[in-house]
């Protein structure tokens, strides 16, 4: 799960979304998936722009706490003390909490059933330099991100088994 | 990470696809990003399906060894010795470790970047009963699902907070 959060008509807000990928790696592409229903949708359609927020397992609390109600009645930064300061290219906060965060710009909306597909360009991105190695990968010794698998509970990822695919690859078709 | 396969032209293939998410509930959609250089992306547009092979941890290897090499060179069902049946509904295979599978129908296709975006309808899903528990969450205590985190390293998410968002949202506004 990550938290999006959008900026427009002089309001914040913040979403819990787990429905969210990147797209693209040489022009950066990040998507999410939001329904209508939702007070984000709304300022996402304002704005055009939003921020995909990456927390630490230990900001959990965080997460479900934005989950549970609607920025319509409530604004969740007062409310809830969250922390932000707004993107470096965008208008919408960049979490204090967060080890990197995505600045994105949309650039096609499509519905499909009950959400709304927003895909953007990824205009600007933030981290913390020391949640990551130097290979750019996280450092899992470091920083637990939430891994979400549904419903209440909050997970994190852990371990890590090593293949080096285009060696193992090779080795086991050459032993065939 | 999971495993998408393809069949079309007489030809299954087998792909490890990092960038995938769901994008609608009512009327379940899915979606996968696969840049045009892939095989898979060939025998996609051939066929209009694809299946989505979510892994256990302990098939870390297999997900590596499809990664690693090109299915316009190999076989790779053949060459590692991957097991697995045509879908119920789509002819694209369904892996016999996979602790679920959905099969999936392309609706949409787009380009963003470097990648393709295939959204596809749900048209059915398949799934080990003892991987999840009575509320259909997963069971992380019987079954550790691959999460990639980047690069040759695959790991697994483990431990679980829980947090009520509701009851947790209304007492902190309740307090303030």
């Amino acid at each position: 799960a990550t938290i999006v959060t959008t900026h427009a008509n002089g309001r914040n807000n913040a979403m819990a979304v787990a429905w969210h990928t990147a797209v693209s790696r040489e022009e950066p592409y990040y998507l999410v998936s939001i329904s209508a229903k939702r007070y984000t949708h709304e300022l996402l359609v304002a704005s055009g722009e939003f921020v995909v927020n990456f927390m630490p397992i230990d900001q959990s609390e965080i997460v479900a706490l934005v989950a549970g109600c609607s920025g319509k009645d409530v604004d969740k930064f007062d409310a809830f003390g969250i922390s932000s300061k707004p993107g470096s290219e965008v208008a919408a906060p960049v979490l204090e909490d967060a080890f990197a965060a995505y600045e994105c710009r949309v650039e096609d909306q499509s519905t499909f059933g009950d959400h709304d597909l927003f895909v953007a360009r990824i205009v600007a991105a933030q981290w913390e330099e020391s949640a990551f190695k130097d290979d750019g990968m996280l450092d899992l010794e470091r920083i637990s991100p939430i891994v979400y698998m549904g419903g209440d509970t909050y997970s994190t990822a852990t371990g890590g088994v090593r293949h080096d695919r285009e060696v193992l690859a090779k080795e086991t078709l050459r032993l065939k």
